[in-house]
């Protein structure tokens, strides 16, 4: 069900029409690209939209306060995890389930805090594999310090499912002496910044189907980050924008990132982390490692007086031992990323159309 | 795939094993009875327990001081959606959702205020579907006073789910003045209020699989229950109990309470309202109308010197005209529900065993 290539999917024979002639769900709509864009914007604000949804973010931001002196905001996120198959190397959905939400949550420059799951189990999953499951989610939990408090459980038929999906929910604290920071607070000047190398969960899950039709030694990044967000944040107080390149990848994050801000992202082809595996796979299917997702990494938007202070906050924390600078936003074209390719070229990266790597997360 | 019997499913040809033994994910598991218990038990709570979750109550009560004078408590609840079919008489899973949802939160007594929803969605559903449901969605959510801030929406292959599954969770304020409300809350000489007739849910959902064999009118009673709450709790704040008799019906429902709270709960099978057409249906059915889901009704537990006031908050309020007592709370048997039938006999009911009507909720 792979299809294994980044052109706008809706012009191939999976997905025949594009979303506004479209009549029925496809495999595009989940990719976090541009046809989930679509489908958010045309159905769910059209309907659900408030500007706690509208913001755009991966989180919300609620007042605390009640009518009470300011105490700080809520930062709150959901996540539905649907990647086949349940184990790959280096985690598992348990894992992913956590850290995608704690990470998520922590984008917004909370502490998260607390953490709920709902698990929809198809008739047929062996308790063993929903038992390693759990207990991976509580190693992830103990990681990042937070406690799951409220869980539900329910059995589909065979058939109707596939083994497990959980979904998770985030609940954090942002302190009120928090300066603002979402992604539509990137600045002309700015600093882009990213924690390591990219592609590695992505492939990862590819090699776990067999997709790759060869041996690799790649793991999945999946890591709780909320620590290096934490660190980075004492470092560099002024940070703008974080967010996690997820579905859709470091290319459609900073679509979504330039076009919130309105300005402009360019980045540098040579300075993007990629391990040679990584590449190696990415040449021999024909993916694009910028469109592949992580679910490890955070990309840091930060003013350039703070840049080497979060630069060397990242590398003394966990998971960020790898991180570098990558671009900088200046104000025209705004809405646009552009990378600096390694023979000097100029290339737009445009937002992910379509599906490339189904049930990634 | 329905068991139309409410024996204990494990022992018959669907479910051959009792948990303990079984190996795999079994459609009991999924009931809201025994079994469900017993996975909670063995598997969820033994590696995620904490105080919280293991509480037992269909929220979790969290505090919010952080280092400040108190400012109450946040209410969290969870749920996964997975009714079949998607639409039924008087509802349909959005609907479902948002309700079910308001209604855990609001059952620790707190102003539910959040609302997040994770979509997973098959391929080949039809945008029109999706788009009738996330609007049923915005007018409950409108009823309620509940804003959705934040969703996320997964697709998976044709055959690797069910048209649509939705995961709510919601965020409630508990005033710090509020006195202890909870399962475990329950004293002898309580009183036990129940909101209106049950078994509407049930029936309903399966009239629309066409399990009834014949026409009938009956309409789910899925609602939110907020306001009715908020207002029996201002003419009865001493209320000890507040829950919702959703999967496993009000004889499950009354178990949970009594095993929580260690007293008998005595009910009066002549109080128990019925509508005659629900009645009719399960006499057809072999189906026992205690053990049916409901969505839109409360069993409240209160002290002796506030339940006339709480039923008549109850009759004034939405959803509450045709609120009863239906029994009263002694100390012993401990962790048993005693039914008076019509004919003046004592039954014991049970927690509902396996499966009876799998994916109602």
């Amino acid at each position: 069900m792979t299809n294994l290539t980044n052109l706008p999917a809706f012009e191939g024979p999976q997905c025949p029409l594009p979303l506004t002639h479209a009549e029925r769900i496809v495999l595009g709509h989940g990719s976090g690209g541009r046809m989930t864009h679509d489908l958010i914007r045309t159905i769910f604000q059209a309907h659900l939209g408030n500007p706690y949804l509208n913001a755009g973010n991966d989180f919300a931001h609620l007042p605390l306060s009640l009518g009470k002196p300011d105490i700080g905001h809520l930062a709150v996120s959901t996540d539905s995890h649907v990647i086949s198959p349940l184990f790959f190397p280096g985690g598992d959905i348990g894992r992913l389930a956590v850290c995608g939400t704690v990470n998520d949550v922590s984008m917004s420059g909370a502490i998260p805090l607390y953490l709920t799951a709902g698990f929809i189990l198809e008739e047929g999953l062996s308790l063993e594999s929903l038992e390693r499951i759990v207990r991976s989610m509580r190693i992830a939990a103990e990681e990042a310090g937070v406690v799951l408090v409220a869980g539900d459980t329910k059995v589909v038929e065979k058939g109707k499912g596939d083994g497990m999906f959980i979904t998770t929910t985030g609940i954090g604290w942002i302190p009120p002496d928090r300066p603002p920071l979402g992604g539509a607070c990137a600045q002309p000047g700015d600093v882009v910044l990213l924690s390591g190398p990219i592609g590695d969960h992505g492939i990862a899950v590819l090699s776990a189907r067999g997709e790759l039709g060869f041996e690799t030694e790649i793991q999945s990044d999946v890591a709780p980050l909320n620590h290096l967000i934490q660190a980075l944040l004492q470092s560099a107080p002024h940070t703008h924008v974080l967010r996690d390149p997820t579905r859709g990848g470091l290319a459609t994050t900073l679509n979504e990132i330039a076009q919130q801000s309105q300005v402009a992202i360019r980045i540098e082809e040579t300075a993007i982390p990629i391990r040679p595996a990584v590449r190696a796979a990415c040449e021999m299917l024909g993916l694009d490692p910028l469109y592949i997702a992580n679910e490890g990494k955070v990309i840091a938007i930060v003013p350039p007086e703070e840049a080497d202070a979060a630069l060397a906050a990242m590398h003394r924390a966990p998971y960020g031992a790898e991180a570098v600078r990558i671009g900088y936003v200046e104000s025209q074209p705004a809405g646009r990323v552009i990378l600096r390719t390694m023979l000097g070229t100029h290339r737009i990266l445009e937002i992910l159309s379509g599906e490339m790597l189904p049930r990634i997360c």
